[in-house]
């Protein structure tokens, strides 16, 4: 494990070392300033977020964060790509955290409008940006997926946003969240299932369902899966620290509070855990790329850049700034 | 409008008069019997409700509920969707409702376990009756139908699940529940989306993309959903109102608030909607019987006699005693 983090001045927390695993350097689209114009022309039709310093640097990450994501994806699907993960990430930033602790019930109200766009309900007559939004989504979606592959995306979103409910309803009270649920939570909160499942959607594959039900494929998902989600803890951990107030529902908190040990000692135990994640990922991973099925490498491609995309995220700015 | 619930020894409550658009009598499927010793059977495997009469009553109302809802399935259809209306009864049963509204938190870790089975996951070590039983169902789901009719039905249930945990949070607080977004969660907790999912698997169709998207079929379909809805409310408004305590998250309730009127008119109002949503949805079926296309009369059926199931369903013992 290298230790880095040093410049944020806090405590040197120990990030788990990808560089056998992951080496880098991530190749990245050569469509991402487009990207960031289009997502800076997006939030302006759909403006979800309001303090222009926000828009700015989200609209940054996102634009590089999905470039790097799908490198090799046609500029209409980075689009698509970049506008959902916005929008997701804009929805918690306005309605999710700590907004929602305070009420949940209003929280509760605000998803089951989204919920009703999802079921192909009537747009209210009273719809804000963010329905709008989500709408727009779905028609783009629709447009470019198979029923099933729209679907797929349209649980990933529910699941999303049921995540955003689940972790309000628990920023007050983390000692009822046990370990084991917040890890099976993570891989929709962190938006890695989604990504997986907008992947076919971006890049104009589809898995066979017999594949998509292997062991093969569902194990290589799950280590990237899980992977993103501790590099994401990890990362913000580290930069909530820094501002003095780490988040208490995170995995570093968890594992202190589940082993009785303290901060640099769980950092330790998270960041081999992602060390091991990343093993299996490059593992599975490694096992579809050889595969004689065209969708198969293409799914195994995805999945790398997916994972290289969150080894990449945790250095950006977003999480670097106290 | 004719006056009944007479039996009830409560206020007379004007029920809705559908003879004109749903006259009956419903054909019901002849291996009724067969369901009931079925879903008995599948109880005692997966134990999912502890005292006896309740699990009598519950099996007597899903078995015949869904005789009257797919009256020409074959039985293992007609099992899997029987199980499948169970399972969502019994859990809400369990952990909806009043149990639910004491601790909101503790359902939103219930359904985190189920969104876990539903997104794939591993089954936990510490599986209970309810997610044993839940993955029993999705196997069984996914050997039957489409990917896309898994999917659907798998958003179903996730919109169902939501909808236990919305009213959960607004059984103590309905002020804060507009009627509107009352009116669009309904076709969710009614479970009657789910039915019209499940449809096409139990029925061995499939609808066209096309079709289903089309403005015909969605207009039959609310208005299928919405009369499902109004239905549920007036029946169980007059049930516990013969219990002296009505529901406050009810149409019924939710009309005298925003209209400032007593419950007979409201009630009244209710029923009207009721007659309403019943001749939409006899425009809506008639014209997709009237179609060249198979899948689309198949669909018509299917509408139909999920119609029906909900107007035998009011008038069934559950909904009768006090």
């Amino acid at each position: 494990m290298t230790t880095t983090d040093r410049s944020a001045g806090v405590t040197v927390l120990p990030m788990p070392d990808l560089s056998p695993t992951f080496p880098g350097p991530f190749p990245s689209s050569p469509h991402a300033d487009h990207i960031q114009a289009h997502v800076g022309q997006w939030l302006h039709r759909f403006p979800l977020l309001g303090p222009p310093d926000a828009r700015r640097t989200l609209c940054d990450i996102v634009a590089h964060g999905v470039a790097r994501t799908f490198p090799t994806a046609e500029p209409d699907g980075l689009f698509l790509c970049a506008d959902l993960f916005l929008w997701l990430t804009a929805f918690d930033d306005t309605y999710g955290e700590a907004t929602a602790a305070g009420s949940p019930a209003q929280l509760v109200r605000r998803i089951q409008g989204c919920l009703h766009v999802l079921a192909d309900g009537e747009p209210p007559g009273d719809a804000d940006p963010f329905d709008e939004a989500l709408q727009d989504l779905l028609v783009r979606l629709r447009t470019r997926a198979t029923a099933a592959q729209y679907l797929r995306v349209s649980c990933c979103l529910r699941d999303v946003l049921f995540g955003i409910l689940w972790e309000a309803h628990h920023l007050a009270e983390p000692d009822h969240v046990r370990l084991h649920d917040y890890l099976a939570m993570r891989p929709h909160t962190v938006l890695v299932r989604t990504l997986i499942a907008v992947a076919e959607v971006v890049l104009r594959y589809e898995l066979p369902e017999e594949a998509r039900n292997s062991q093969a494929v569902r194990q290589a998902e799950s280590a990237v899966a899980d992977l993103a989600g501790v590099l994401n803890d990890l990362g913000s951990y580290a930069r909530e620290s820094a501002k003095g107030v780490p988040n208490s529902l995170n995995l570093v908190s968890l594992i202190t509070r589940e082993q009785s040990c303290d901060i640099p000692t769980a950092y330790a135990a998270a960041s081999l855990l992602g060390e091991e994640h990343a093993a299996a990922a490059r593992h599975g991973i490694g096992a579809l790329a050889t595969s004689d099925s065209a969708p198969l490498t293409e799914h195994a491609g995805a999945l790398e850049s997916i994972a290289c995309s969150y080894i990449w995220h945790i250095n950006h700015a977003r999480y670097k700034k106290a």
